[in-house]
């Protein structure tokens, strides 16, 4: 497994296994790997010759008041895992590197950035669209993977890479979760033992939503008090959200038909942690 | 010669070209093409083995009140001279392949695009920057050629794809002009014959300007001054800016040191003119 740090060095390397034919899978991760991301990098070693993740803590994405300097960060651990699960290239660029002096340049996406997560936090999307250009670019994969417990990045950045016209496919993986359901997270470690026992209430009311809509409720918003009231059950825990929205453009809905992505962030103690689950289709 | 209309197959044909290493020249227009475009196709043919113009009167960089609906469109002519030059491909999307129903990605450039002509264009620059993103992914060209008549829009170009990590090179090639000085644009033909006659006067400033400084004067107040007092004796002319400026970042300089952009824009009876030269350096 080579490891680069320098731009030119990793995107002169990869375009020349390109130019030899060799397929390129990709996957962009801001580092401390998990099950999550192994997933990913498992499923690119699967289907492409060359698999490439890297490792970049994105400030541009984080707001003033977030977790960048905090966010966890172990690159040996993230070496060992990756390089276990069939990486064969880590690209572990500075932030120097990625936004140098003088840096100017933003990819927006707009309408679908404004809802659910994007509200209560401005400017991530935007943060999280120019660092995946850049990397696209910088990579150039055939088939970059992202996982579905972000699904709203994962929408924006398929939208993105189709208004572009981006010459890739992205595919999006399923949650990965600890034994009780909570979906995995880098920020997972943050949480007391109170909040981790308290964390489960998403996907439990995720579930709720779900035997709900089996047993033929198609109301958004019974099922959403439903989960609100299974959710406040749990005393740490403040709702930023609960979403029943159309799969494409995020919009919220009043009654589902075919598909919906239902989302939520709810505040544990300090810690905000988002689920999901989509009925009816895949992103 | 090929002519594509759809994004996909363009986009594919090339791909399949460049997989045979075959190196791809490209050269994005507006169409109506004169011999400014030209002499883009022709330096394209030198150096690369495919030769790529886009058509493509782009919406996004025009503003509520300018003339996009009238922009001149000729599409037969445009043909002719493109083959005539060494062109082996245009692609000529519709506006509604480019922007189908739900776009909502944009790519936008900051600081450098709110000086000279950003200031009385709001917009026009994130147009330029997102179609020409968008082209670029579509044709993947190893080099793309631009005027320097649009100098901000080549500094634009060339920031966004440094900042944005592109893999490929920008040429910006000298203007040409008419035999009395008139640097050559589309737009050219708009002129009524009493506006023709005066516009010449941009090139006579710039002119100007150029014998002050070679005769030492290095105060941009006086230098522009004197460039205010020539177009100001031709009645039907009005400065919207002249501006002398750091080639990277565009701000305006007290003094010329080394490199520097000297760039304006005159409206001649309902015309906006825009003209340019560069002293000490390149973009």
């Amino acid at each position: 497994m080579r490891i680069f740090k320098e731009i030119k060095e990793a995107q002169g390397y990869i375009k020349k296994e390109k130019e030899k034919g060799r397929s390129v899978g990709f996957v962009p991760t801001m580092g401390y790997l998990h099950e999550g991301h192994l997933s990913l990098i498992r499923e690119a070693r699967k289907r492409n010759d060359l698999v490439v993740v890297s490792i970049f803590v994105n400030p541009a994405q984080f707001g003033p008041k977030e977790d960048y300097k905090r966010y966890p960060r172990d690159l040996k651990r993230d070496e060992r895992l990756a390089r276990a699960s069939g990486a064969d290239i880590i690209f572990y660029p500075s932030v120097r590197g990625i936004y140098p002096d003088g840096y100017q340049t933003y990819v927006e996406v707009t309408d679908i950035t404004e809802r659910l997560c994007g509200k209560s936090r401005p400017g991530h999307f935007k943060g999280v669209a120019t660092i995946v250009t850049k990397l696209f670019n910088i990579v150039q994969p055939d088939i970059a993977y992202f996982g579905q417990k972000d699904a709203q990045q994962a929408i924006v950045i398929k939208r993105m890479a189709g208004d572009l016209n981006m010459d890739l496919k992205i595919r999006v993986m399923p949650i990965v979760r600890e034994p009780d359901g909570l979906a995995m997270s880098s920020r997972n470690r943050y949480l007391s033992d109170r909040e981790r026992s308290d964390a489960p209430v998403l996907y439990d009311s995720l579930n709720l939503a779900r035997r709900l809509i089996k047993s033929g409720c198609r109301d958004t918003n019974r099922i959403k008090n439903d989960m609100k009231r299974l959710i406040k059950s749990k005393k740490g825990a403040r709702i930023d959200y609960i979403s029943i929205s159309d799969l494409r453009n995020l919009r919220e809905l009043k009654r589902i038909k075919k598909e919906a992505l239902i989302a939520l962030a709810v505040r544990i103690g300090k810690r905000r942690l988002i689920d999901n689950m989509i009925v009816g289709g895949r992103i």
